[in-house]
């Protein structure tokens, strides 16, 4: 079963509803509502309805979501099922702090690889991971890798996209808060850091 | 006019919304279509039409929306159209680079204390900002700081949060990827990087 058609915002989603899951599994749950998972995590149950039924319905009216099932369910449509290999690009302060990051493996996720151009870092190890040149990427496909994060300054963060896809990664999480240019069959998520304190004065009233 | 009963999702896009704004603007366009919208940012028109609703309707049918007061709108609906200062509590390397990160001052943010446990730290400028002891974060509200930057540990997230609360901050980004409890009016906002990379492996087909 393919999932192709599913709204870029469903899909933003799920792993908000995993998360939700997990915490209710950890503390002892073995099923919920639209309603108590909407609660948790600050969407609307209709939103949650709507977004599962993507996937084909896996409630029952009045009784909920396994828990169990659901979080296996979600794995398996964002494929996390099995673990992923990842390549960081740029080993500065933000590289630095990533590599270092543990929750990354709570989704299976491992960066095996790094990148500069700092000839002071190439050779050296961070946080296990040995520094290597940066224009030498070579096959990563090669090397199992097929996500890539571009943590370089905005100005570089296109040609280094470039360069990664050239090196068979099909998956970009960038923090360059600019628009990268991939061709089709490649996805770049960016996380753009100043865009969500954006949203942060709403809710401040003035003090 | 408040606007308070605006879904969080609805909230959450708006920045996205402005971004696109910003970029159509900046392109040297005058008015977009929620279409246009649409395509550059990867969200369907029917929702940016009802996102919009809630705020009154500022486009006219046919013609669209003037990128300028469309901007102007989004501006103000989020009080971003006054400047902002945070607080930024952990200089580590995640601390480092959000004190170097220029992409804030788009939004009108600035990062003006910085705090640190490390005494090593304590006393030295980063980025021009000078490093505190974060045992005394004193009243930052009265220094004009109603928001907070959280990049300590996950362990110590919960306890500089309240800290944060007490000193007067009204708002808080967390990069740390748990749940944060916080009184009534204040808000939390969390950037859980893992959460941003676990949609990646969907659209990764394998290679």
């Amino acid at each position: 079963m393919r999932y192709r058609k599913i709204p870029e915002e469903t899909v933003r989603r799920l792993p908000v509803y995993l998360q939700g899951a997990l915490h209710l599994s950890r503390r002892g749950g073995e099923s919920t509502s639209s309603k108590e998972l909407a609660d948790l995590i600050g969407v609307e149950p209709w939103q949650i309805r709507k977004d599962f039924s993507y996937f084909g319905d896996f409630g029952t009216r009045g009784v909920g979501y396994s828990l169990g099932s659901l979080i296996g369910r979600i794995n398996k449509i964002l494929r996390l099922d099995t673990g992923h290999k990842a390549a960081l690009v740029g080993v500065g302060n933000l590289g630095s702090a990533l590599l270092a990051f543990p929750g990354f493996r709570v989704y299976g996720f491992e960066i095996v690889a790094a990148f500069d151009i700092d000839k002071r870092k190439i050779g050296r190890r961070k946080a296990g991971v040995l520094i290597e040149e940066t224009t030498s990427l070579g096959r990563l496909s090669a090397r199992g890798i097929h996500l890539g994060i571009i943590a370089v300054p905005e100005t570089a963060s296109q040609d280094i996209a470039d360069a990664l896809v050239k090196a068979g990664v099909r998956g970009i999480l960038s923090f360059a808060p600019r628009r990268i240019v991939v061709p089709r069959g490649v996805k770049v998520i960016t996380i753009d850091i100043a865009m969500d304190l954006a949203r942060l004065p709403y809710y401040v009233a003035a003090g």
